[in-house]
């Protein structure tokens, strides 16, 4: 049986390599075999790319380059990681996915959501998550967290307005979609993990499921 | 004045990089400032990117993540190279350009040519060049030129069939677009030579501009 694709997004520091460990722990405690991944990156050609659209150049970087080697990175890890892992019935959780592209590239660069559907379409296809859980924080907060971790790459080093896009965007585009699910990445860890285990409990395992 | 934008453009062996030396010396005979560029590559991040598409992986490249490559390239070297010469007023003569990928991975890889001109749209918008000169080949004369020259990388190791479906492709395009001058690249170094400064002069210098 094919397994389920699911996505992890937010600001930096919102919280999501932590909320992914809950996750697959929970999953696993179902039987249930998982893999992670993360973007951008997951294979060799991949983790190349991610080291070449973080690191910090002597030239100016377009945010058509800078969604374009997003793009490219996604292709190799769907083509190569995710698609073949969901077939061979493993559940697939990623850090970022399409969506951060959209918020931001699209929102924070401000190329606008139709260009990155335009994109998505032609890389990617009729291909999607089963459900995305978006861990929306104040990216005041956030970029705080994050610097407590450790050094900021060339993205994390944007100013805050640029932050404060990308949240809009992801949660105007969450407001669109109801495999997007919000939760609120402001609470102690453990009320964020159980949220985000609820929300899935509801989405990929409630038998009743809305329907007229 | 805005400087003109020659992009030069053909299958492996072909002769553009022979080619282009002769026109650079017929254009600076005419004391016209140029610039030589080549694709994929031409800045430090996009010299990144040339290493990385054409370099074999021990994972399978996918025609989209290549098509992605080739256009986060020619994103940067258009915004930092090409663009502020020509405003410079240098005439900028490039080996390769957008044409290569509609005519590889459009129709070698059998993208087509829809999702090409999407994506050209999204990266570049307007942006052409004034003239492509197409020189073209039969593959099996060009990659024997090729060969004799040195190790030949990814792309230059497919089947004889892919550059056959490139070459069709180039052609098909050509038929259909005025900016386009075809040259048959299978005659003497000399008269392929004389053939491109021909088109180029009747194109650009010529004062009697066709007109109804
Ligand atoms: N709910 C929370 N309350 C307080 N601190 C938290 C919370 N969630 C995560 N943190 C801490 O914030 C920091 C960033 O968390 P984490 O690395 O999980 O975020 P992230 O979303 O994966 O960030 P990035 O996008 O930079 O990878 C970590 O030190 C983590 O322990
Ligand atoms: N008209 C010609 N007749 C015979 N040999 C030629 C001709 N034009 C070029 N060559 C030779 O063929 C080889 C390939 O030429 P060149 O490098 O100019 O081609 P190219 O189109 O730039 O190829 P590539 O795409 O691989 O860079 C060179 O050794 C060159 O001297
Ligand atoms: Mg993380
Ligand atoms: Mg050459």
């Amino acid at each position: 049986m094919q397994g389920k694709f699911i996505v992890v997004e937010g600001l930096e520091g919102a919280g999501k390599s932590s909320a992914i460990a809950s996750l697959v722990s929970h999953l696993q405690a179902k039987s249930i075999p998982t893999l992670t991944v993360r973007e951008p990156g997951g294979t060799p050609m991949a983790e190349a790319l991610r080291d070449i659209v973080k690191q910090s150049w002597h030239e100016q970087v377009t945010a058509e380059t800078e969604l374009l080697l997003m793009y490219a990175s996604r292709a190799q890890l769907v083509a190569n990681v995710i698609r073949p892992a969901l077939a061979a019935g493993k559940w697939v959780i990623a850090d970022r996915h399409d969506l951060s592209s959209r918020a931001y590239q699209g929102g924070g660069r401000q190329l606008g959501d139709d260009k990155l559907q335009t994109l998505k379409q032609l890389v990617l296809g009729d291909f999607n998550p089963d459900l995305t859980l978006l861990l929306d924080i104040d990216p005041e907060i956030g970029l705080q967290r994050a610097r407590e971790r450790g050094e900021l790459d060339r993205i994390e080093q944007e100013a805050l307005a640029f932050f404060q896009r990308t949240r809009e965007r992801y949660l105007a585009i969450a407001a669109q979609e109801r495999q997007i699910v919000v939760v609120d990445a402001d609470q102690s860890m453990a009320a964020v993990h159980q949220a985000m285990i609820n929300a899935m409990e509801h989405a990929l395992f409630s038998s009743v499921r809305g329907g007229a």
